[in-house]
């Protein structure tokens, strides 16, 4: 779709007073998200005549895309007569985001276009700390009782339904407001309208606490392949629903974050043109230092070694290709086994079938790059001594540098730290030294020297 | 859940053959996911005993979640009078995946038990390559006409629901099968039962291509915040839909994908356990041997400042920490832009905001770094102006290395090569090379040799 274009057609609209109808017809035909694509080039002033000449639900929905700044200037600038209905038509979850992002004094100020029960609900939710089920679940869902029969849970649906964020399911509580069972709305159409919802509620009902983190949210949520997951205090009582949607953000969010943090970096919380350079600067300088640090013993190492160095200079020459292969292998098997412990594909049980595995690998590997590390060294005219040196030194870092890569994800993952702190700078810093070591002792001890 | 647990009372009651119900009670509160990890771990004969005593929706469900070996055991050795159903019942998507897992002719066994037009659908189902919109799609899904009310759809429903995967959509057809608008369930209870659906439809729908990649798919759904999406052949016919349960774990997928590249090495496409050491073998060696003839200029570059090295060998010892740190910086920025290039936060449009961002905090980083850099040399105790080639060499890397990982993905992404080919292992080693003709080239300039 073409935004800009769609824009100028707006803003013409907007200016030719004459005919609103015109405008209506404008958008009309498009999606909620692709209207708040055209509100962010708009003016300010474009941006309240817009929303003002939309249908409330259809306004409020595409409000839920746009950033809070945007959000905050159209609500705070409207009348009252449609700020009030606005910031109620939005989803729960989306006002809780917004205001969350909003100064402490303006969440004060937007909080009273809410009804007062509302109103109470949303400071509840907003209490729920940061990525977890309690800050991702919405109240919009339909709640029904056990002795309601079809029709009277249909009729009940025409009713809320419309405020509803998904329908699929209805969750049946009791009078303390348990949660006691789950209909999928499928199962409502299917049975007779006399049927009543306790004879065909599901009662092996999967719900998370409020407090329960986001990843294990989406992970059963993906696991049972549901579109909606039911939120419980720790009395059973039924508090919201976290819906699928919401769930991909946070599967996509979790993944960002870990390859930022495999390349290295302490992950950005905003997207990449949010984020400041003095930002950047802070997320990546902590990193590059800590593996600065962790680094500058490879200068005592050669420096222990200068010695050797200074007698056979042509030792140097294969610095880089030994260290640098070894990190290669290490990033190989660190990204895998940490995406493998991200999605549950490997346990901490696993470790001894783990470095098995890698051990094994590493022979293979080990052999086939020794085999042309001895090729290379020969085109190159080095004596066949320092050719059998850096073959075999290869092989052992690349055995060395699997070692350590297969063990180390799994045991900080035992220890509850996240396994992406092994990040490839971080492996690569840590075999490089190592490496040198392997590499100089072969050569002390091969070339008698 | 504890499963062995589970395992074993199944068991019992298998073998205490008296009890046919204790076994249902045992299994009747189970979900499909769960009845399919207690079937992992029984033998054959148990299977197929636990299985003829499942209801066939339970047991087909279930069997969605079982590997191909496993469905294949079940439905090869079950009764035809239970076969039959069984695959007849698992759900369209599930079917084709599984029935291309197996050799042609299994295949062409299993297809038999099918009725002919469903058998000829699965066949087209199955034509479509994989990581596509054709190959993602299920048939079981709600049509309707335009002219129905909503009483008439309900009634619909009913009578096909329960095959229907989802049915929060109904999916508004004409007589030559063109998807012509789409009602959501939810509008269908909402209006009143009189209303047609022509009246309430919407007909500005997204619909994709069954030849779109996978990628883009999950893209769309997750924009638009969907649960289904339709396919349409290219007549504009409605040929199937993809549910958003698939599409996470199209997500999950791609994400792992990526990761396995960034760390360099192919994807694999097997679960790590059910990849065997050959093939871990065979996708890392490939990228290792790339990576080793592309890091053995550096042996070159050093042969070619060897004179400079033997007259000043302190400068050896910084070799692996200008290197590494060169190419943390790399890591760092490549896996952001990767990612955000993944997501579609950033476009090639974007290079030269790109480059100016990354520039100006590898100028702060570079600062930062050539400090410390100048400390860490000085406290070797090395000479004053050894420190100066070191600290301003750092500076320059960093710089060099910023701006090469800025665009290099862009550039890639452009060229419509996947970004994620510029692996963290692929940057360090090209930045490596490099990293050494500036560290030279400055010493022999600041020292004049």
């Amino acid at each position: 779709m073409d935004y800009t274009l769609m824009q100028k057609e707006v803003q013409t609209a907007l200016q030719d007073q004459q005919h609103p109808e015109q405008l209506f017809q404008l958008v009309q035909n498009l999606r909620p998200y692709d209207i708040a694509e055209v509100i962010k080039g708009l003016s300010k002033e474009e941006r309240l005549e817009l929303v003002s000449n939309l249908p409330i639900a259809i306004a409020a929905e595409s409000l839920e895309y746009l950033e809070p700044e945007i959000q905050y200037q159209i609500i705070r600038h409207s009348k009252q007569s449609i700020a009030s209905p606005l910031l109620n038509r939005m989803s729960s979850d989306a006002v809780v985001d917004f205001l969350l992002a909003l100064h402490p004094l303006q969440t004060q100020r937007l909080l009273k276009l809410l009804p007062e029960d509302y109103r109470e609900t949303i400071n509840q939710m907003m209490s729920y700390p940061e990525e977890t089920a309690g800050s991702l679940m919405t109240v919009d869902y339909i709640s029904a009782r056990a002795h309601w029969n079809g029709e009277r849970t249909l009729q009940h649906i025409r009713k809320v339904g419309h405020e509803a964020e998904i329908i699929s399911y209805i969750y049946v509580t009791n009078i303390r407001g348990e949660l006691v069972g789950i209909c999928s709305l499928k199962e409502v159409i299917l049975a007779s309208p006399a049927t009543l919802l306790g004879d065909i509620v599901a009662r092996d009902i999967i719900s998370v606490p409020a407090e329960m983190g986001q990843e294990e949210v989406a992970a059963i949520l993906s696991r049972y392949d549901l579109y909606a997951l039911p939120v419980v205090d720790n009395q059973k009582r039924l508090i919201g629903i976290i819906t699928i949607d919401d769930v991909v953000d946070v599967i996509q969010e979790e993944a960002t974050e870990d390859f930022q943090k495999m390349g290295g970096s302490s992950p950005l919380t905003e997207p990449y043109f949010k984020t400041s350079i003095w930002d950047l600067f802070r997320k990546r300088v902590i990193w590059l230092l800590v593996l600065f640090v962790g680094g500058a013993y490879t200068a005592n190492v050669l420096e222990q070694f200068s010695e050797t160095l200074s007698k056979i200079v042509e030792l140097s020459f294969f610095i880089p290709l030994l260290t640098g292969t070894g990190g290669n292998t290490a990033s190989q098997i660190v990204t895998t086994l940490v995406r493998a412990l991200g999605v549950g594909e490997v346990k901490f049980k696993d470790i001894f079938r783990v470095m098995r595995k890698e051990l094994l690998t590493g022979c293979l590997l080990g052999l086939a790059l020794g085999l042309i590390m001895y090729l290379r060294a020969m085109l190159m005219g080095v004596d066949t001594n320092i050719g059998w040196v850096v073959s075999l030194s290869i092989l052992i870092i690349v055995l060395w540098s699997s070692f350590v890569s297969a063990i180390l994800p799994l045991l900080l993952f035992r220890l509850k730290v996240d396994p992406a702190v092994v990040s490839n700078p971080l492996i690569t810093t840590l075999v490089d030294g190592t490496g040198l070591i392997i590499y100089f002792t072969t050569a002390q001890m091969l070339l008698h020297i």
